[in-house]
């Protein structure tokens, strides 16, 4: 699939921050979902109130044969949104530093980098100056990381960056920021029957390689943007190489189109964090029969960030406006979360 | 994702035939996951014999954890070609059957295709005459009948043509032309924790319509070849409507692409029937570890259809030559199927 648009999703994140990360010591990772679940209540992190309530009584309807919220099994596709709705995507969206990383890593093999933008500037901790060539730098830096590679390779090169990077803020590992609370409504769902998948603006691959840990979503449940591939038969052993084309953009009006590419049915359950979201909610509401819509709202700035309507990456807009219309949950991070993340006390 | 071909795979079948079918009595459809497997021989439609005793030997040392063949549960993939694989293809692809069909149904809505090629051809059952326009006929053809449409509205038309047309030779629906060894190979499967998958050249939406009453393949376990889908919010709901453009052709050196983009796994098991398969088997074949390819091989005339090197369409002649080198599985249907079809006593 071919989209008419400017950038990939994994590229936009860097048009609206310049901050750069700085690095802070290793924290050792934990699978989040270790963490341990009561049996008699199956969202412990969540505070008891209105948005927990109507969780509940949605799952519960839709096994009970009896409700009219009754949704048979083969139809409980659930369908969640990657940065900002099962786990952080500030100061900058995760995958981003993984591709300032990359270049870093790969630099010593392109002593060219040295003297020619972007890399020259991502090199020199200067992302500003890295991005000054607009799209065109955008795409070498997202092509140069994430293409012209095998997937064996890539989902290598992945693998190693998730062991030994850290957040700029929390110095954890990027898979330990994941949302409890999400880690427990992932769990609930499926102990309920529900199947569900991630559908992110990120990159297929990019989060393949860790999601089945911090999420218990396997390979063939994540939906994302990603580049071409082709099957190569030219070596000792058949490969598929990473081209430096975009194939498809799961974005905004993308998602619909990506679930149905890999789902093949309307969901019945949805998740997100930002009008990127809007479409695949809007999409999984307005099926027949019981429907469930919610948006997580970065209400925290203690805890987490506060951001929601202002221009930019990950705004939370219309879908903000439109809440009541579709009868969507607003998931307000600060009351509705006892805790953030797995590795808090 | 697109690829420099001038046929979609649904189209290829008909530039090799031109024999046309005759309808024959409608049968009752009957699910053929309905039948019986025997506890002690989960395979009873299988002749005792070298083909069998390798799909179980292989599926055996699979789940022994003392075993070399041992496959953790999560790398249980396995992948089936479905035209000549799991259905049968003859006298024509039965997809095609629908084609012709739906341009049948929808002729009195449009009265310009009366003098109008490829249709005036296909509405008097010229077959050969419709396609002498060579390609643009056949897209022309596929598009009328796949596309600007919304999916449901394509979902709901192969769900009735499923329910009423019959093969032109058995008489039955194409539904109930399923092969019982291979259901029951899915069950085997299934049963010893593998996840199937169907990789077809054909419309990845026509067969999840059915594949899973048919196969137990759920809709997000179908891969295929698909047109683009744009999602709609003019009218009252939001729709995804099909478009008159060619997005993924999964056949030949797409299987391999395919797989990677839905499953993101290399599979351990494959099973194809022609060289449209190799691609697909090939790349399952050649990954580390444990690992099993095999070829349905066309040779009972008498109660199906016997084909395998000549030219034309579901050739199987590389995979034959190539088959000791990949110590490929080619199993005989003649000799190694006690029956075909769930319907035969």
């Amino acid at each position: 699939m071919k989209h008419n648009i400017k950038f990939a999703p994994l590229l936009l994140p860097v048009i609206a921050a310049f901050v750069f990360s700085c690095n802070q010591p290793q924290t050792k990772t934990k699978n989040a979902k270790q963490e341990t679940v009561a049996a008699t209540d199956p969202l412990p992190s969540w505070n008891e109130g209105a948005s927990k309530q109507s969780i509940v009584v949605f799952v519960k309807n839709s096994t009970d044969t009896t409700s009219k919220g009754f949704i048979p099994v083969a139809d409980r596709i659930a369908c969640f949104d990657n940065d900002g709705t099962l786990w952080t995507e500030k100061p900058l969206p995760f995958q981003l530093y993984f591709m300032i990383d990359r270049i870093k890593a790969m630099a010593p093999q392109h002593p060219e980098w040295k003297s020619k933008q972007p890399f020259k500037g991502i090199l020199e901790g200067n992302l500003k100056t890295a991005l000054a060539g607009g799209e065109k730098a955008l795409l070498d830096i997202a092509f140069a990381s994430h293409a012209r590679i095998t997937t064996d390779e890539f989902d290598k090169s992945v693998k190693e960056w998730m062991a030994t990077a850290t957040h700029p803020k929390t110095g954890k590992h990027y898979n330990e920021m994941v949302y409890q609370p999400m880690i427990e409504l992932l769990n609930y769902l499926r102990a309920n029957g529900y199947k569900p998948f991630i559908v992110s603006g990120g990159g297929i691959d990019f989060m393949r390689v860790w999601a089945e840990q911090a999420y218990g979503i396997p390979p063939y449940q994540v939906v994302g943007s990603s580049v071409e591939t082709r099957y190569d038969t030219t070596g000792a052993q058949p490969v598929l190489i990473k081209l430096a084309e975009l194939n498809f953009n799961d974005d905004k009006l993308g998602k619909p189109v990506g679930i149905h590419q890999h789902i093949g049915k309307r969901p019945v359950f949805a998740a997100g964090n930002s009008d990127g979201d809007y479409g695949m909610i809007q999409y999984t509401s307005t099926g027949s029969g019981p429907r469930f819509g919610m948006y997580v709202h970065h209400t925290d700035s203690l805890r987490e960030f506060f951001y929601d309507r202002e221009p930019g990456l990950a705004r939370l807009n219309k879908g903000l406006d439109d809440a009541a219309k579709y009868h969507w949950l607003i998931v307000d991070m600060k009351n509705d979360w006892k805790k953030i993340y797995p590795f808090e006390k």
